[in-house]
């Protein structure tokens, strides 16, 4: 049960944008562009960056559904593992942990980054718009992580729905399905 | 001048948003609906949530617009003073010393709210979207301000640009001029 009153039973972050469809609209738009839109970083990068700034806010509901995103495109445990413990060690590009350490610099604070690390991530291949989207991927998560544990959202714990809704958010996105989610979630989030 | 090149000389957030309009866009409708929608909470008790956020996160050019733009909504600088330095003796009704007690933990992180932090705000009168609408405010500045920071943007130190800032978000809001912001910014913003 969320702290306030929801019109619906999802869990996460999916009740409270079915609950007030006015916010829930530009926070999807937002994600599906950021997360989902034309990008020379992969969703399966795109998705790491989300999934390492919910894990440092401490969010157990993002990170299990972000890092069961991350799985269902394909990543590992081993470097999901590496981007929580030792993120300059991950099996990723050199580009890639340039891009996490600012990500992990935005999830405690923004002025924290700063030109040198902007400059390490170009040095290794990073673009302009890359690095934009870094920061604004993580930014939009340090919104996510603080709104589904600011209001005390439930957090289901059986694995299995979690894999169900990374399955949705890899195959659908983060736009609302057409026929409402809150239908759809009846199947879905049981 | 910004980590990465703009499109524009705007500073701070205004250059982000027109340098890249289509995550611009859902990002001011979010905040436009926030803090200029339909609400029980007035703008100005609105703009000190934004404030108080964006002054906890030491974010500068957030901190100077918000609190010009509560300056321009009848705010006093007794007020202000009290919002950054003793939230608790915060010349406001109870109900909104409760939920700027919500929104500075939502500043630090979401899970520190906790059920009586809720309870508190709702004996004072609070309602559940009041409750809402704090923590998703408090939530957005947070990608705000690691935004305007994250990328480094660039801050004026003339008070009379904040002043002018602030007359625009008054009168006109969070929504895109019609004819372009980044023209209007030409008198604006320098």
């Amino acid at each position: 049960m969320a702290y306030i009153e929801l019109n619906n039973q999802l869990p996460g972050i999916t009740g409270l944008l079915e609950n007030r469809p006015d916010t829930g609209a530009p926070i999807r738009e937002l994600t599906q562009i950021l997360l989902r839109g034309e990008s020379t970083l992969t969703e399966l990068e795109r998705e790491l960056i989300a999934t390492l700034v919910s894990y440092r806010n401490e969010c157990r509901y993002c990170t299990s559904a972000h890092a069961a995103t991350v799985r269902a495109l394909g990543g590992t445990e081993d470097l999901l593992e590496k981007v929580f413990h030792d993120p300059g060690e991950a099996p990723v590009s050199e580009k890639m942990r340039a891009l996490l350490a600012i990500a992990a610099k935005v999830q405690r604070l923004g002025k924290e980054v700063t030109a040198s690390d902007i400059e390490k991530a170009r040095a290794s291949g990073a673009s302009d718009i890359e690095i934009h989207d870094t920061v604004l991927i993580a930014a939009l998560f340090c919104l996510y992580n603080r709104y589904v544990d600011g209001l005390g959202t439930y957090r289901p714990e059986d694995p299995a729905y979690y894999q169900r809704l990374a399955s949705r958010l890899v195959t659908i996105g983060y736009s609302r399905p057409k026929d409402g989610l809150a239908r759809k979630g009846e199947e879905l989030y049981k």
